[in-house]
C-alpha cells in the first residue's frame, strides 16, 4: 500500500492532474471515479496504473480486480492520500492513469463541432457531453481552447472522451477538413444571425461554438459567414455557452429527424 | 475602512453567504460583482449595505457613488478581507447585501417552470438564466431544491433573480396554481416520454425539471402524466440537467414562434 505523499507514482498522478504540458508530453491523463473508469475499460483504453483505496465500493473493487486479472498494475493508496489527490469533495476511492487515444471517425462526415477558444473547463466538458449525446461525429478544438484532458473537462464530459473523436487543430487544418468534406460552416452568434429554426441545418455542416467571455474569435468569423442565433424572447442578454451550444446541437438533431 | 476580520458587518456578509437559514430569517442575500450589483440597482432592489475595496474598477466606483448619493450605506473594506469573503477566484472588489423581493407576475399565465429537487447550485442557476432568456413567466421551486439565493446560484443565474419571479412552493400549492391557471403539466424525462418535437407545447403549460442525480420525484410524477424526452441519437446516456432543461425551454419558444 502506498502510504507516503512522496511516492513517485502519486507524484505522477498529481502532475497529470495539474499540468497540461505533463499530459501532452506523456500522452497520459487521469480518469476519476467508478463510472468513468468503467467506461474507459469498456472502451478498451489502455491504463498505466489503477489507484484505489479502502473506501472503494464493491462495484469499484470488482472493477479493480478486472484490471488486475488482465495484468494491469493496480495500487492501493492510503485513503487520506487518495483524497488529497482529487479536488472533488466526494472521492470515490478510484482513479486510473490512461493513455490518450485518438478515436477513429468514419466518412461520410455530416456533423462536426468546433470549440473556438472555450476556456472554461466545465463549459467544454458539458459541450463534449452534449455533442456525444447529439451524435456529433467529431469535435475539433481550435487554438485557445482549454485542454480536453484536464480533470474538470474529463469529469463534466461524463465519458464523451471514450465515444467521440476530439482533436486539437489549427484553423488552417479545420478549414482544409471542412472543404475536403464539403461541410457548410456555421457560427453560433449571440445575436444578429439567422434564427436557428430558420437556418437549414440538414446538410453536412461544421458548427463553431465560441467562448463564454469573448464570443467567436476573428479566425472563426473568417471561417464561417453563416451566423445562427437562438432567438430569446426573455429579457436576458445571454445563455451559458455550453447551454447555447447544446440548444443548437439538438436543433440540428431535430431538423434531421423530421 | 473596515480592517478587522471581526467587524460585525463582515460577519453578517459571511453568514449570508454561508447559511440558508440566515438568508431566510433576515430576507437578505449577497450579490457579488459589478455587473450583478448594477442589475440589482437598475431593478430597484433595496440594499442593506454596499461593500467595496480599492481594487474596484472605475465602472464599479461610479456604481458605489450612485448608492452613496441616494443615501445607501457604502463601506470600504481592506482588499485582503474583501477577497476572503468570496469563494470566486476573481473578486472584483464589490458586493452588496440586498433585500429578497418577490417579483410580480401578470396573468394570463402560459409558461411556468418547476424545479423539482434540483440540488446542484450551478445547475439551478443555469436553469434560471435559461428560463429568463426563454421568457418563462414564473419559476416554482418544489421541495428539496437548493436555496435560490445561495451565492453560487446567484452567480450562475447572471441576473435572472431580478427579472424572473422565483417562488418556493409545496406540491399542493403548485398543483392548485396549475389547475387555477389551466396549465398542462409536462415532465422532462430522460427516456420513454413523447419526443419533445412531437409534443404540442404551444398551449399554456408548466414544465417540471428534475434533479441531476435522481430524476423526477414521486410528487412530480403524480403532478404530470405528460412525460417529454429529448431524443438522443448519440451513445451518451444523459445530458447535464440544466442543459436538458434549456433544450426543452427553447423547444417551447420554437413551437410558439412559428
Amino acid at each position: 500500500m502506498i502510504t507516503s505523499n512522496h511516492n513517485p507514482r502519486l507524484q505522477q498522478v498529481r502532475a497529470l492532474l495539474a499540468r497540461r504540458q505533463e499530459r501532452e508530453e506523456s500522452r497520459l491523463f487521469v480518469v476519476e471515479g467508478v463510472r468513468l473508469v468503467e467506461e474507459a475499460l469498456a472502451s478498451g483504453w489502455r491504463t498505466a496504473g489503477i489507484f484505489y483505496s479502502a473506501e472503494l465500493s464493491p462495484r469499484g473493487q470488482a472493477l479493480v480486480r478486472q484490471f488486475a486479472e488482465r495484468g494491469d498494475e493496480t495500487l492501493e493508496v492510503e485513503p487520506r492520500l487518495m483524497q488529497s489527490l482529487t479536488d472533488t469533495s466526494t472521492s470515490q476511492g478510484l482513479l486510473g492513469i490512461f493513455q490518450i487515444q485518438s478515436l477513429p471517425f468514419s466518412p461520410p462526415i455530416h456533423f462536426v463541432v468546433i470549440a473556438d477558444a472555450i476556456r472554461d473547463p466545465g463549459n467544454l466538458g458539458t459541450l463534449l457531453r452534449s455533442a456525444a449525446a447529439a451524435g456529433a461525429q467529431l469535435v475539433f478544438l481550435a487554438p485557445g481552447t482549454v485542454d480536453p484532458f484536464s480533470p474538470k473537462v474529463v469529469r463534466s464530459a461524463m465519458g464523451a472522451h471514450f465515444r467521440l473523436p476530439i482533436e486539437s487543430r489549427s484553423w488552417d487544418q479545420i478549414n482544409q477538413f471542412t472543404v475536403e468534406h464539403h461541410l457548410t460552416p456555421f457560427l453560433a452568434e449571440s445575436g444578429g444571425g439567422t434564427p436557428c429554426w430558420q437556418a437549414n441545418l440538414t446538410a453536412p455542416l461544421a458548427l463553431v461554438i465560441g467562448g463564454e467571455a469573448e464570443g467567436p474569435s476573428p479566425e472563426a468569423r473568417l471561417f464561417s459567414v453563416n451566423p445562427v442565433t437562438i432567438p430569446m424572447p426573455g429579457k436576458s442578454e445571454s445563455l451559458n455557452a455550453a447551454v447555447a451550444a447544446s440548444i443548437l446541437l439538438f436543433e440540428i438533431v431535430r431538423q434531421r429527424s423530421s
